[in-house]
């Protein structure tokens, strides 16, 4: 016998409407769609294809563009984000990019044409491709970490989370402060977390402020932090991640100095692995499960053309870490 | 004259579809398979042309189904497959089921009806229900880390690298060794690695090998090093992965011993971050980069039904580093 949605919508007392909301992961009380889910189970009935014969267009495919999947950030991000699209009925579909912008065009493209019902994009950077791309989809598409009018983005406050490092470390008495940083054209890391920073030392009393210029490797981070104990007598180096923060510990151990006895070191990022070393690393931890939660969610009302804000800032806290000693 | 698929199932005397999947690639009894193979020979056939022009329904598209995108391996894996799958113009869905069986065969399931020309599995238990899925298929299936008869496997040597491993500990000099490593439910590290480092101590002249199990996590690393330390004298701790083994580093200096000096420690796995710490730990690394060119080329080779090894062991080496230290 095939069950259909209405012998469905009966036996669960609701309207078929409810159902298909339902099986769309469409807004629905829990109660209802505990009923809707046993029922369905009841019938052993396999919810995505027969979502699909209901709405025809609908494939129950979100896809999702990321530069790198070796990201701790991206992952943990998209492992909540995959999670909570799950529980609401969609697929997630998954393109990697290896930080190309070309590849990043070329996979909305391909995703808008395998019939995703929506998108997201961990974004690098916006370029004119990027725009005149927005300007053609027929699909919602999501930013994250990126800012830009043309659609909704997620990204996280920049600013004040480096005004939060910067106060940590200045208050704590550092007078002489090394940021090791990277290049401008990366807005939210080059420019607002810089100017995060730098604001709070100079509003926390700190005398000297010099920065040093590295990537995002650990190679790079080495060899900066190198110029940093060369060029400055800093009693604390806050670096732009973790990743730079380890390049920076471990070339002051290299030199003979202990942390945090000679020279106190913050990051940001906090990824797991900046709790497991010795001293474990103050950092900045911005909330990936929001984050993840706040994409998946978002993502799905705009499918339904739903509201919301267009810019959204998922919450951050400092992580206490053995890095940092206070100077006072 | 020209063949048809339908002549050709007809003299093999199968169905039309069971020539197709053998042209795809896809699952087929091996008694059937040589029936099919020997008479397109003998019609002088190019199975490669003659697949493709059949497939018609070509998507360009490679399914790639993980248990987790926060996996240091996985993520290596998969980017440098990803990128050998682009240049020979595939393009790869990711889906991530977060350790869930149930999820990876909806996920296979999913993908196969995106019409998909093949799917790669992260695999880390094959259960009845994945045979069951493997029986129906009608793409080829490449399975990354685990082992069976029933379609095409990449699998690390664990025995041979737990060996490696055990040499290079008990060569030094060490004699009482204690191993953390994870349950035999997981066959290839659980059971096969610490086959491999047992019997390489024990021919390697160590007189006291003892064991002391720990999940894959960090906080369970911890704990197991801590016992390690209370119940025996050991001069060296193998982990069974890296992060087992920063779990051990960590509990190792809280109880104020030294490393290497006091304690030696290696890992596996060879992850990026074990290099940046310090002292830079001794671990097995396998060649990830092998890996991922090996699946997107293996997947490549199945989906145009050309003849590849069933079983493929990518290489593995010792990573030199600072932890460990001899005895002798």
């Amino acid at each position: 016998m095939k069950v259909t949605i209405n012998d469905i919508a009966k036996q669960a007392g609701v309207a078929k409407s409810t159902v298909s909301r339902y099986l769309n992961g469409g807004r629905i009380s829990q109660k209802t769609s505990e009923k809707i889910k046993r029922i369905i189970e009841e019938h052993n009935y396999e919810p995505n294809s027969f979502a699909r014969s209901l709405k025809s267009r609908k494939t129950g495919f979100v896809g999702v563009v990321a530069p790198a999947l070796d990201s701790f950030v991206t992952s943990k991000i998209l492992i909540r984000m995959d999670e909570e699209l799950r529980t609401r009925g969609y697929t997630t579909l998954i393109s990697n990019t290896s930080h190309s912008i070309e590849r990043e065009i070329e996979s909305l493209q391909n995703l808008q044409r395998q019939k995703v019902d929506g998108m997201i994009l961990f974004a690098t950077e916006l370029t004119p491709a990027h725009f005149e791309l927005i300007e053609s989809l027929t699909v919602p598409l999501l930013i994250i970490g990126q800012e830009t009018d043309q659609t909704h983005c997620i990204v996280f406050d920049d600013f004040q989370a480096g005004y939060k490092m910067g106060e940590c470390i200045a208050s704590a008495g550092h007078k002489k402060i090394s940021y090791i940083g990277v290049d401008e054209t990366d807005v939210a890391v080059g420019q607002r977390r810089r100017k995060g920073i730098e604001t709070a030392c100079r509003d926390n009393g700190a005398e000297d402020i010099q920065f040093f210029r590295s990537g995002f490797d650990f190679d790079s981070a080495m060899l900066a932090a190198e110029k940093s104990l060369e060029h400055s007598q800093a009693s604390a180096i806050i670096c732009a991640t973790d990743t730079i923060a380890l390049g920076a510990m471990r070339v002051i151990r290299e030199k003979g100095y202990r942390i945090p006895e000679d020279i106190s070191v913050s990051g940001f990022g906090g990824y797991t692995v900046s709790k497991m070393i010795h001293p474990s690393l103050v950092t900045v931890e911005f909330d990936y499960q929001e984050t993840g939660y706040l994409a998946a969610s978002t993502i799905v009302k705009l499918m339904q053309s739903e509201e919301v804000d267009q810019l959204q800032r998922p919450h951050f806290k400092i992580r206490e870490g053995e890095s940092v000693k206070g100077k006072k």
